[in-house]
């Protein structure tokens, strides 16, 4: 049976998590952790919110799996939370949604996220503690490294390589064969049609106000 | 059992009204809708095309329910048919196709066609009267006011607000937590990241010709 | 029963033809066919790599069919082994992913690869030997030609016409009711909304490194 679950986080996507794993999954969810200084209320959802040392306490890891649902304002605190989970002997379960269309040949590490309608091709390769938005597209061949987050339908082409805590925002496009060095920030609605080296970001042009409208 | 329709309008959208609830979903179009002076066949499809005056003497509100299927370039029309649909005593049905995921915990209103492929998440508060075309993405935590059209896969990332009668062109980007005013028009692949004011029409700019293919 | 396969191609597209109707499909491909200078191993995928004419001899067409996967990158080549092995009495088959979503009144025709969660709307007519990569979305009442290649996620918007030899880069926007003619290469990202003269070409401008980033 599966175990039961702590989210780790208390922002709109431990929302979500939440959502899936026990609203529609029928696991349930026990409590919400944060770091102690950023616990302003006792309870999120109904449930209270630990410090990691007080759920080590109360919902050990013989019970328990915890998912670290930090989103993509604060990646190196997603991966730190990861790896101090890991370190603490938890497992932690991922989530594909119903929706999602996954190659049976890619395997899905600990703690990702697949949300509605994602789409991951044959032949790819997933790192851990991923984020993919809905209607995202990782296409085939391409390699993505751990920690990463793609925003709500960004696409990446065939064969290309994203490096570990890279965030791909909402609708970019990264085209095939290209590689994304580790740490880059790619703005919602890039076009990115050349390597980028690490920790580089990349902000689309956006649209401006034209004219006012007739109708 | 559903009662039989009436489709507002006789351009491709009612066609493809047409299609999906009478071809594939078994419930019979009966007429066609328009204002008097747009009436230039007697027929669409097969069916008659009438006025509202004449839909209402033939197929009245306890036997029949029209859908406005007015596209995106009469915004105005659209909401005004569907107030005088609904004044005059009429329901209105919705169409969500089944390639569409639309979260549990979202209510779908009156005269809302969803089409293929179309998405949207938890969270979401959808507004009546709005067509969401294929691939559409309407992401967590979003509100969208009445009247709105997303043309195909416009995505509108988490937390936004957009409000009535917007216009959101095809492969458009709207940016988390934006709110985009009442009565926008948004063009085809434009990147919206900072909040719209009422009435704003934006386009983005469009690819030129660089050379000839060499193929 | 279905006849056995020999696939056109050795490049990643051959790949996963082969993954989808082999591996996940139980129709055995047992060779791939490729013209003689360009052989360099006598075996992909434990398969033997042969030329036309030997494939003729060992495998004729009464016991297998052949499937031309000649990617983007070679337009020309794709429509000419098309046309010889139409030539030479093979028929071919088409593959929808499961996942994809294809009108009901939309006819497939030979040699098309429709992948994962690829759309195509009522009333599209589409041409033969297409690749329709990963979320494309074709929308209603557009006309495709023959031997086009669409990206990952390219959305062409209604009642467009796509001529024949066509490339539509990954996350392309074509707006509603424009006409690509034929043998015109659309970038990746690029927006286009005015008709487009044969054998253009047109490039998105690319999004470049605006800064480190500081996480």
């Amino acid at each position: 049976m599966d175990k039961r679950l702590v989210v780790v986080g208390t922002g709109m996507l431990a929302e979500q998590v939440h959502y899936y794993f026990d609203t529609l999954g029928g696991r349930p969810v026990d409590a919400f952790a944060l770091d102690a200084q950023f616990i302003r209320e006792p309870q999120f959802l109904g449930r209270p919110v630990l410090d990691f040392a007080e759920v080590q306490r109360r919902f050990p890891s013989d019970t328990h799996e915890l998912f670290v649902a930090i989103g993509f304002t604060a990646t190196a605190a997603r991966k730190r939370w990861f790896l101090a989970v890991r370190a603490a002997g938890y497992s932690m379960p991922s989530y594909v949604h119903p929706s999602a269309c996954v190659a049976a040949n890619v395997a899905v590490g600990e703690n990702t996220l697949i949300q509605e309608q994602a789409m991951v091709s044959p032949f790819v390769r997933l790192g851990e503690n991923l984020i993919l938005c809905p209607q995202v597209g990782i296409n085939h061949h391409t390699r993505v490294g751990a920690h990463c987050f793609f925003a709500p339908a960004a696409v990446v082409a065939g064969d290309a390589d994203i490096g570990e805590r890279c965030f791909i925002g909402a609708n970019a496009t990264i085209r095939d064969r290209v590689r994304i060095g580790e740490g880059c920030v790619i703005g919602a609605g890039a076009l990115i049609m050349a390597d980028c080296p690490a920790d580089g970001v990349y902000r689309a042009a956006r649209t401006g106000r034209t004219r006012e409208s007739e109708e």
